[in-house]
């Protein structure tokens, strides 16, 4: 279940087709962190006015997905207030579905896709930057995120651990870290790198990015020395996946850079943290 | 799945255990009008800061509903924006699950408790009235409705359709004979007294809550005739169920009052109707 907040989720005035999308999305991207076949659906809809404009975006962003994974809508709620989506979906799994707790030291840390586009192209979106193909590439990662749902059921029997990566790559590895009672290094040259953010932004704020930016609905994993081989033949054709760290023992996220020590300045989304809104334009 | 709003479902300022009451009593509700067992919940929290205040008292006031009905919380997500929550209640029932389409022309229209009496405290609240007991009595039966619960699984077997009345009695009865393809007469006379109510408004007020004030969150059901000796069995010990009507072919709702046509003014609650906030204080 996940809820989406305008002007802090995304922008105000953000198309209603991508509203619809996102909603939706978040959520395939928590089941397939999982390992879990999203299968049906409720949606919450808080919205100031009846318009059937915006609905109508609304319901072809959230059903064109919907559609292409098989959920279907079996409930829900329309009431008037704020512009506030909650969808909740069920999805099922057989046996060996993935949680955060069972990484292990020496397992391999992976992510998939690019962390920090998404972010990045909230800035596009926030600034009005539609120009270029890598302006239009990045805001297309932020409005439209890719849920990982095939490469999550690949992982099930593979992974030792995973999630999916909403509030930045930094923070949720804390987390991953917290629940398997564990401590990783991550390696930041090892970060895949973007030509579009390259393109756009200088080395570090790449890097910030992709550490503390948030919204990408990659997913992070963990995965036993001895899976390596797997791992290719399961992701061919999906998302590409790269080794970015190891677990190791202790407690909490060390990064290191060109052999050295670094430390993010600013770590990662905080729900309730003043002044941080995402979105608000 | 239901959402409340602050300024629309309830009034700005509404103390925090009385929101987290009222955001699972009215899934409650829902589920107890079909006959089934409530079982587990999720939760969608919005809210404007973490404050811890807040959060205890809402949760004193939830998780005191949900254990008396034994629901469990088994996920959701807390956010930052405006004060809207949304509960999902699944529940379970195992056979001849209760509907609005049974009803049948014939059948004989009931409905439980007292109507208007959670409008009208509304007005209380709103007004800031909370000196006599009428008072506080009408207060309460708008902060604190009732879920039928154990009444929606004594029905089941017995009425041949039923809803939860939130948006008025008379637009519910609508919807009631809509999904059910018939028509309903409904005899204002025979609508519960409400001691606190004639206390307080005239007899025109009365009605008027009773048939548009909705939030009553009692249950309007339809009953074969051969079915009304039962009724009064499987009631016994619950809340007073009246016989304000009864189904007949055709479309749409007619109201007698003392033998006369009677039309009301305003007839129930429209989610997007302008300047028809509920609670905005």
């Amino acid at each position: 279940m996940d809820t989406i907040v305008e002007g802090v989720h995304f922008p105000a005035g953000t198309d209603a087709a991508d509203v619809g999308y996102r909603a939706l999305a978040v959520n395939l991207s928590d089941l397939a962190a999982m390992g879990a076949q999203p299968s049906w659906m409720t949606l919450s809809l808080s919205l100031p006015q009846a318009n059937e404009q915006w609905l109508g975006g609304f319901a072809q962003g959230l059903f064109g997905l919907a559609d292409a994974y098989q959920v279907a809508l079996i409930g829900g709620d329309t009431v008037r207030g704020p512009l506030v989506v909650t969808v909740q979906v069920a999805g099922l799994v057989d046996t060996g579905w993935l949680t955060r707790s069972g990484a292990r030291p020496g397992d391999l840390l992976f992510i998939s896709g690019v962390p920090g586009e998404a972010a990045a192209g909230l800035a596009m979106v926030q600034g009005g930057r539609n120009q270029t193909p890598a302006e239009q590439h990045l805001r297309q990662r932020f409005l439209r995120p890719t849920p990982r749902v095939t490469l999550g059921n690949a992982l099930r029997g593979l992974a030792s651990a995973a999630m999916d990566v909403s509030d930045g790559v930094l923070v949720d590895l804390e987390k991953l870290c917290g629940a398997s009672g564990c401590a990783a290094r991550l390696d930041v040259d090892a970060l895949p790198a973007s030509t579009a953010m390259q393109a756009l932004f200088s080395n570090d704020d790449c890097v910030h990015y992709a550490l503390a930016g948030g919204d990408d609905y990659e997913i992070m994993f963990t995965l036993p020395a001895a899976h390596v081989r797997e791992l290719s033949v399961v992701t061919d054709g999906g998302p590409v996946c790269t080794r970015i760290g190891v677990i190791t023992e202790g407690r909490g996220v060390e990064c290191s850079r060109q052999g050295r020590p670094f430390v993010m300045r600013q770590r990662g989304y905080d729900h309730f943290a003043q002044g941080k809104d995402r979105g608000t334009t």
